[in-house]
């Protein structure tokens, strides 16, 4: 997520993709051509070129739509992520207890919420190294121990497992007689519910880009555009022509740009939704939860840029 | 599924319908009688057309949207799907237990899990099948035991009648003993609820195409719009027309196609909701949720296509 | 529901008003009157009309838009009853059965499922009957006892109360020890409660159209829209501006019936939500779920409209 | 609500705030300048009065779109509270019974049946009084004792304070035996929460309008348009751009003027959502599940207007 | 929010930034050296400039409706938090009672749900606090006791510690037999995840703002524009083009200023989204349900705007 308000030149150069070098060049091909031919040949009515610039805004408008709305599901969903886990944290160390009869003592039931907790914070790093294709699993290193690290690098979808592993522990604890039947099946198994959902609405945005074919045709729409457009200005307009196209046709490119930048919000580019951060402050709160006092700073964004 | 980010010739053959051929020979054609004939009699004003084509574009933009969101709202449905499985075999491995007093051995839960969670990857292969209209019912026939696949065909929905049969399952097991009566109703109950409700959504969309009368209308109107368009162009173009005008009413012609062919997500087609792929998916987490080590592969996009 | 994808000439009269033969004689004499007074008298700047038309298509995009999502809405409201129906099918066989200490026979067990199911049944094809506004009570006789149709009369709202008589009767099971408490109150009530919300969004959209006042100015824009194009049109057009304005009106006017028509679902017209189709496969999959190996056939579309 | 589809005169004085006169006048004014000053002084060209009007139209399309939304959620609302109003009616009835030991008797049942029920209806007309800001608390006076009524007057929000009551009251059946634990926590309670929430949902829709940084500015920018238009129209149209330019301003005036009406819809006005024919309804149905045989009337629309 | 319908020149001012003179002065430079050189050195065709202006309007549409679902979607969360609330205040008051055997006493009881709900009513100013960034940390003394507020101080997100203790006290009290279990886990437990929830989405609102990367460019785009339309301007107009200019340069950027200002609802800017006053009205509801008969006034708009 870009946090500064402006965007630099180097991201810039990123998202434009450069082409206001060639836009630059190509509005000057074809200005000095229209010096050499006779303007009917080479001119286009404006008229024209305005329908199509209208009808290629309104598409970029419906592709911007799409890809925002796709970027804040993400979010929400990692949003939600953070909601069912700050509950999670109250709901282990509220109703997980040492069974009645054997004189409970702090001592006993530490280790437990913080195993449970750390586990899912396991999971929440996982998830987040999943969706961005990363293979730096030493990250859980600190939430587990080691065989279960060795155990879940034969699954094929680890954040799966290791909610799945959260489940059946929760049923060796309330079988132990530690969770109620009640905080077990409707506080705690549905709470493991909600983080399986958050994470296949993740997955879901993750692995179904917006259609291939309405992309292509965008771009190819967008391209046709901005290459014909400067047949059009050349007729009204002198050399300032040049700059303007430039300017125009870059910003057209940057809107279908930004489009397919944004919404695809788990690649680990500049407009990602920082689940890296998201992970932080989930771990600050849990931990604050479970009583302990050393905390990791939040994560604070680098050079403009949230991750 | 369309995973290449370029289309490929042969779909664009599919999705154009192959009129763009028919184009070129139609903006000739009109380009050569403009030059026999005075301009006044052939040549429209383009601002005129400029006004119709702004008309069909929004048109255009408003069904693009509208078939966006019904491929979409398909893909939450199976997303849906996909995160109440998993929750489903969390479900299932931790509720279902031999009744205590028997002295319960993994040797005889393990079947049990086993069936109940090879009968769900059934009812989602059966769903699969009935909304792209296929018959290969012997998919199923991994899953289930000969006299219940036998059974099977004589329902109208079969799909319908396995999460039936789950749920007598389910009750079966509860009466005798091995599901607690919290998890019974409140946990596994439930999770049939929402696999009804994913397979309702999906039949849903299947069944209730966007509404023909619109979709007809609008087909005409771009159609009366790509027919006069080029009575426009004449006017201001020389030969150039021709080329300009096939692309144009290309495009606006595709962008008609992908609506439609977008907007019925579960047809077999390229641009389907990847369906089948998202049985494979289920099969994988849930098998491995039981502890199987042998599961298949993902399966792969099959020539920038996935199904 | 229109499942013939061309529409037939006799919808066409239907949904166009039969307006087309207005427009043709409309544009001739205004064709004509343009060619005996000056230019200037009659004839309108396109520009102009270029401005409104592009106003009238927005707020068509609007109406067309608003009127999509009330028919998707009634769509999604009769897909969840199908679902929560099929859900309710399987509740009533697996949670209703006599108190063990009688010793259950199928023959004591199977009555009660047909009557709850039956009645729910009946249920749905009230709700389809009072939003349609048809008065055929006897499609409800298969469904219930004498007596209780007898009853049903009183009421102002008879799907209510038969939802309401369907509470009554799970009550008197659960007191007569046929259903558990939880299966009672969170399983079979919750699903009651569904069937009143799915009854309340389909009154409310039926009961609450389209504001009118949006309606009425809409109308009144395109109306003054169309009725000035012809003097635009034949400034620059010869004969040909006839029926092209022909085409173009009855397209701007179809636009504008088609939000009409799509927005109101229940009216019993061809553009109707299939309720009537989807009240026969609820019943049969309910009536497939009790057991029973007859049932009826599903409701095929009849000239290409399914209802 | 306004249910004739005619917008009738007095309607339309009251929408258009008489405007229309006004722009016959001014569009006059500007047609007598035009003829005495040269053109180029006072006339506009029309593209740039088409972009604005473009932009202008854009602008009211977010806006009546919005304000539809507004309406419509508010709507939803008071579906909501349709739907579990005859959900709790069923409840009611259904859940709450004396204890058994006592021999339960219909004469004792009845009356606490009816208080309850009673005390919802009064809820609901409270809410329905308190939007409108009317102050007709006697509508109150068949639902409550009089010593409920004189409490009530003490309190902030008495629809809040009806609602607790209720659940003050739900408690004390409970905890005297008549209502069982589930029944109570998760039946009846959480009806109880759903009136909460259909309340809290009138009440931010009626307490926090659009935007009025939005409303104003779209209202600036639609009055400097139309002020301009007359200004493009005299160049090119005679006598005739007095009564098209009086027919469109008020078009646009028109448009503007349904945003800022309909999109408050609890003031009271004509374009309201029907609240009090809602009430009426609720109190039909839930009167009927009594068993109550004299019940009133439907509200019927007065003047073609439902409120 | 803003109360007063008609925006104060202050507020102008603030939301225009002051760029109305700066347009006037800009748009008074070009006509002068309009009037110097010739036209087609500095004149451009306003047909582009009209193509632009649409392009401009249409992604200003789509910022400001962005910026309104961002206002609205913070509003709703507030306002659950609001319906939670309520319910919570029932709750507390109907579900917590002395254990029987004690022999319950109104002087007991009283002094608990005080507590908790003045518990409640610290934790929503402090998510108010701290979605506003204000240190204003003495507004929570009514609602807690010397120590809490001590300990509070070392926490990261004291909002979620908030919550997370009240959870602890729950669990505490039921224990000690005040709540029974399903009123604990299904009642009290879940409006504590729904104050999560509503936190969480508060939150996700103020972390993640509308993507720069588009507010951007939208506002390069409108400049852009904004700066090259007096040269459109004066090829037809005389010195009227002037002040045309300021209003229209002024309109355009105040809608882009707009959406800046209205998605992002938390800043403490008087486009808020009041939650002052929302925190005030909650605290009013829940006293008066405590019987508390002195409660604080509401908040009223001061000078035109409610925080």
């Amino acid at each position: 997520m870009i946090t500064h308000s402006v965007i630099r030149p180097s991201w810039f150069i990123q998202i434009s993709g450069g082409y206001v070098f060639f836009f630059a060049l190509y509005g000057l091909a074809v200005y000095m051509a229209g010096r050499m031919f006779p303007k009917q040949m080479l001119g286009f009515p404006l008229t024209d070129i305005g329908i199509f610039g209208t009808a290629v805004v309104i598409l970029l408008a419906f592709r911007s739509n799409t890809a925002y709305n796709r970027f804040w599901e993400a979010r929400i969903a990692w949003g939600d992520l953070v909601n069912h886990s700050r509950n999670f944290g109250s709901q282990v160390v509220q109703y997980i207890r040492p069974p009645s009869a054997n004189g409970a003592r702090a001592e006993d039931t530490a280790p437990v919420h913080r195993e449970l907790i750390y586990r899912h914070l396991a999971f929440v790093n996982a998830l987040r190294l999943q969706l961005r294709g990363q293979n730096d699993w030493k990250d859980l290193d600190p939430f587990l121990d080691k065989e279960e690290i060795t155990t879940l690098t034969q699954f094929a979808n680890r954040a799966t497992q290791l909610n799945h592993r959260q489940s059946a522990r929760l049923r060796e604890l309330h079988e132990a007689g530690w969770i109620a039947e009640r905080a077990y099946v409707e506080g705690l198994m549905d709470t493991v519910k909600h983080f399986y959902i958050a994470q296949g609405v993740s997955e879901r945005i993750k692995g179904t880009p917006f259609p291939n074919q309405y992309s292509f045709f965008t771009r190819v729409f967008v391209w046709v555009f901005v290459l014909i457009l400067p047949f059009g200005l050349i007729q009204h307009l002198g050399w300032t022509s040049v700059p303007l196209y430039t300017v125009l046709a870059t910003i057209y490119i940057i809107i279908e740009h930004l489009g397919c930048r944004t919404e695809d919000p788990f690649e680990g580019r500049i407009e990602d939704v920082p689940i890296h951060a998201i992970c932080r402050t989930i771990e600050i709160d849990l931990r604050q939860q479970l009583g302990e006092t050393e905390v990791p700073e939040p994560l604070r964004p680098e050079n403009g840029v949230l991750l």
